[in-house]
């Protein structure tokens, strides 16, 4: 059976939709025929069936172990990806009256933000967007508003490759987009009134979002409010309010169970920053090559420089993907390398990029 | 390479999710973790990358070319299936000073009424629903409301088992879901504000959802929505605004792909109705079988009996299902027995139901 491994040896640094674990595409392929001796693939069975519900129930379950998700939350399994989320919350938790506290630290904030107008009032706690380096603010610089409904913040900027490493203390219920870093660490669910992610990078494939839940925020929720975009609604059902994605819960499923294999979250931030810290290493040995984001910054997801000229960041894209590293390129809005190395990113392709940096410069 | 077909003889029955085209489930296994020799899956590449644009835009074109969409028309793919669009028309095109239309005439055209009723009036054109057998409304039996924002409408009911076979002609936009009968006979695109399907019937797996819309119609939308709910917005980016489910997407392509080389729509329909005349000749053979939907009204893609008794039912699910028969019990709200018969659905599977329902009821 044809995989990626074996047919052409290529490291994939795609920013999301990024690369999958390889044993989880090679079983995938193995049985995408012919699930467990069914004569069906899993996507062209009943979602509400025995054999789909175990797929489906074991993804939230292996999510709940991953990230230890306290009782009184809840795992759900939502479509629309990260910017239905931008959306669906105010809906759910503001109004024209009331005030919601954004952190702005990069595109996905302000997309964030600019949905939350639409809906009610929006406080701008801090803005970094334009800031060179990259960075994130202090904790001096926060403007919170007083009664805010929730503070909405992105925990890694896959743009700038800047990551928060400690949470922001906040008296109103903290949301935290996760879509670049979920499962790459352990994090401290009680502290977030939610936290969502989109599948595309660290979870699987795109078209499942996982949104983790306080109940009790959950069920302050607008109930003025079409039922398919009220978040309790889709919790009674067990995410099964409709038809859900089967194919990508069921990929969330596998990707899942890889990660508790890998020794759960612990063990992946370790491996994850052994990967960073070698490309890191190799961006900080000279000064051939200009880091774009803020040492205290820096993101172990993503990892973002430049290179003396515009010229010289296309050779190094050229000649990095002879050698089968492809998908360098930084964001089309700022230009410059960006190496994305979510947690199915293996070890050796950060090494491979780390002598190739080394290399590239000693000839330029 | 292992498919259904080499595997185990079945014929899946499934209602939705339900079967894909086999060559299309070959193709998709053996390119699944390596894309046109890329070293990668299409689902581990960039949405916005040459590679995964050609299905992206594929997907489009072909539905453009099978459906003979005009120009004054967009074709848009979402997430969040036919419920999402239940909430997402009124949210565009009602308000609380308005009035739409809905013709009611199974589950999902109430569930579509449901939710329009939260954001603004809705006037019940007919009710059919509890009728026995189940049938649609005539046409004296329709009471349109005066400058209604639209007509929502069903177009195949996958639980009844009944279908329009000439839509109504309204004066307000018409708006049909389509999602169990799409692709399976030309339609008048021309004739409609809109027409939507969820792709897990006939268009592939679950996860993305088509939707057809007149410009004109659509510009008339709601403004003052978040940007991901607003039908214009999704049109500007060229159905990516966000992260699409690029492999649904995928799949979506090579179904259509498949749609295109049978002959397109109209060989389609007359294979339909070839394999559904087959079970419903089986059906009125003798009076053991007892047929659900009224005779005019029967769906060539949802067949829909009942049996003596549930015991009878379930002996007759018991039986087919060792000889290879899946997923032939009626939705859980109504019992019975349903053989769910889309495009992908071969005519050997309509013709060993026949043989099998005229073996037992000989039998019983």
């Amino acid at each position: 059976m044809a995989s990626a491994a074996t047919t052409k040896n290529v490291y994939n640094f795609n920013a999301g939709p990024g690369m999958l674990p390889q044993p989880v595409m090679k079983q995938a392929q193995e049985e995408f025929c012919n699930y467990q001796g069914t004569g069906m693939s899993i996507m062209e069975m009943s979602h509400r069936g025995p054999i789909y519900s175990e797929v489906h129930n074991g993804a939230i379950e292996n999510i709940k172990k991953l990230l230890a998700v306290p009782d009184n939350y809840e795992v759900l399994l939502l479509q629309g990806g990260a910017q239905g989320q931008f959306a669906m919350i105010p809906m759910n938790f503001l109004t024209p009256e009331t005030t919601a506290d954004y952190i702005q630290t990069g595109t996905w904030g302000k997309k964030a933000a600019n949905e939350a107008q639409v809906v009610g009032n929006v406080n701008i706690v801090a803005d970094t967007i334009k800031d060179r380096p990259a960075r994130l603010p202090n904790a001096d610089e926060l403007n919170w508003s007083k009664d805010a409904a929730y503070v909405h913040m992105t925990s890694n900027e896959t743009i700038s490759g800047i990551q928060w490493h400690t949470f922001p203390k906040t008296q109103a219920p903290l949301i935290a987009d996760m879509t670049s870093d979920i499962l790459s660490r352990p994090i401290a669910i009680d502290t977030f009134g939610a936290v969502y992610a989109s599948a595309q990078k660290n979870l699987g494939a795109a078209g499942v979002t996982v949104v983790i839940m306080n109940k009790d925020f959950m069920a302050s929720g607008n109930k003025n409010l079409p039922a398919m975009f009220r978040y309790s609604e889709h919790a009674e059902q067990g995410s099964r309010y409709n038809t859900p994605p089967t194919y990508p819960i069921y990929l969330l499923y596998l990707v899942t169970q890889w990660a508790l294999e890998q020794g759960g979250v612990a063990a992946i931030e370790k491996h994850n920053h052994t990967k960073a810290q070698v490309i890191y290493d190799a961006l900080d040995a000279s000064d051939f090559y200009k880091p774009t984001a803020a040492k205290k910054d820096r993101s172990w997801m993503n990892v973002t420089f430049r290179l003396e000229s515009e010229e010289l960041e296309n050779q190094f894209l050229k000649e990095a993907e002879n050698q089968g590293m492809v998908a360098l390129k930084g964001h089309r809005s700022v230009g410059g390398i960006r190496a994305s190395i979510y947690n199915a990113f293996p070890i050796e392709g950060a090494q491979a990029l780390a002598a190739f940096m080394k290399d590239f410069a000693a000839k330029h």
